[in-house]
């Protein structure tokens, strides 16, 4: 499968190593790509100059968000959530049409300092907003709810602990559960929550994510529902 | 221990029921009682009638909220989210001073239909807007991330699964880890995020929460965090 991961930070970065290493052709798109490759200062959350990166991974090519986007077969969305409806109006919309968007981006304010606020919140959220803004692709929200490692190696937490997915097609959310389970996900793990709406809920839970980071101490953790069973 | 539990409510009910059946004693407080023992319908909610409700828990009496308040050591707010602070202001600054103020409220606003959204959200919290507003009062949030039955017998959701406290004052939130260890909550169980500002992330998993019930089809689950650990 041809993958365009949008965004250099290390959730792109995270996710187009795990594609690659899957046999996944993965494109990285992103805004400038001379611009990303010229920087040699780690960026501002710490991660390495994306060039180093590159050097480690080869096959995972660079280009700007329209070119990643035009010849990927599916798209996965990275980037900044406050950025995220900019960075896929340059990816095009004719280059989103019929694909399955995986959105994995949380629409976090850091304008006022630490912890950001969610904008939009609770009557809308950023996976609605992508799908409204772009009615020709298949959006499904998912992985947004735990840290980078975890998303592509959920045996580094301990024991059982869920995924969630949202979206209006039931064939991309197939899709999108079987890379899931591509990934290690055990496939009682994914909830299927229903429609693009209840990506509000899962955004949602962005602001307990950060408190329980700042009480553990820690990242390597994750949400499980305990006595989720198929509805009869 | 004298508690006051302020909401008629199945949450007020069932939380009023546990505590009675542990030999605590129990007032519920309520605005009008007379007009509380009048009803003979059922409530919005389906609860019976609270007449008959009370029949089968004879010990637990009935008062006005600040009747409830005033004879209390502690008191638990389970009155409707949005009904909270004038709840309070009834049972009064004086009768709160002091007091752990348990709130298991979410200001949940179904005034637009369902799924309702949180009023305030994001950048506040209901738990915060009590401990504003009564300043003497040692607010512990808690419980108020599963349905009532879970509260008081955890071990109907199988395997482990978490319930948070959030608040300023440690030994309130030393107290309230006890009782909830009464009702069955294994200490490993209870996750301190820290203070009152917390309250924020507990009452925005109620969306999720919401929607995990419509895809779920039972409310019999809680949330778990796989991977959590004291930090070192």
């Amino acid at each position: 499968m041809r993958y365009a991961v949008l965004g250099t930070g290390s959730v792109g970065r995270t996710l187009a190593a795990k594609l690659d290493s899957l046999g996944h052709q993965v494109t990285i798109g992103t805004r400038d790509p001379g611009a990303t490759l010229a920087r040699t200062e780690p960026d501002s959350m710490g991660n390495e100059p994306f060039a180093k990166w590159q050097a480690e991974h080869g096959t995972v090519r660079l280009a700007a968000f329209a070119d990643a986007a035009a010849g990927s077969e599916t798209v996965v969305n990275t980037t900044s959530g406050m950025a995220s409806l900019r960075a896929l109006e340059s990816a095009g919309a004719a280059n989103l049409a019929g694909k399955v968007v995986i959105d994995v981006a949380n629409p976090l304010d850091f304008s006022q300092g630490f912890p950001p606020s969610l904008a939009p919140v609770d009557t809308d959220s950023l996976g609605e907003q992508i799908q409204r803004a772009f009615p020709g692709a298949r959006v499904v929200k998912t992985l947004n709810t735990m840290t980078a490692a975890v998303m592509v190696d959920p045996a580094r937490v301990p024991g059982e602990h869920s995924v969630f997915v949202s979206g209006e097609d039931a064939e991309a959310k197939a899709a999108v559960t079987a890379l899931l389970t591509s990934f290690g996900w055990p496939a009682s793990s994914v909830i299927d929550l229903g429609g693009i709406e209840t990506a509000r809920g899962t955004e949602m839970l962005l602001p307990l994510w950060l408190r329980l980071m700042g009480a553990l101490g820690h990242a390597d953790f994750n949400f499980h529902i305990a006595g989720a069973r198929p509805a009869v």
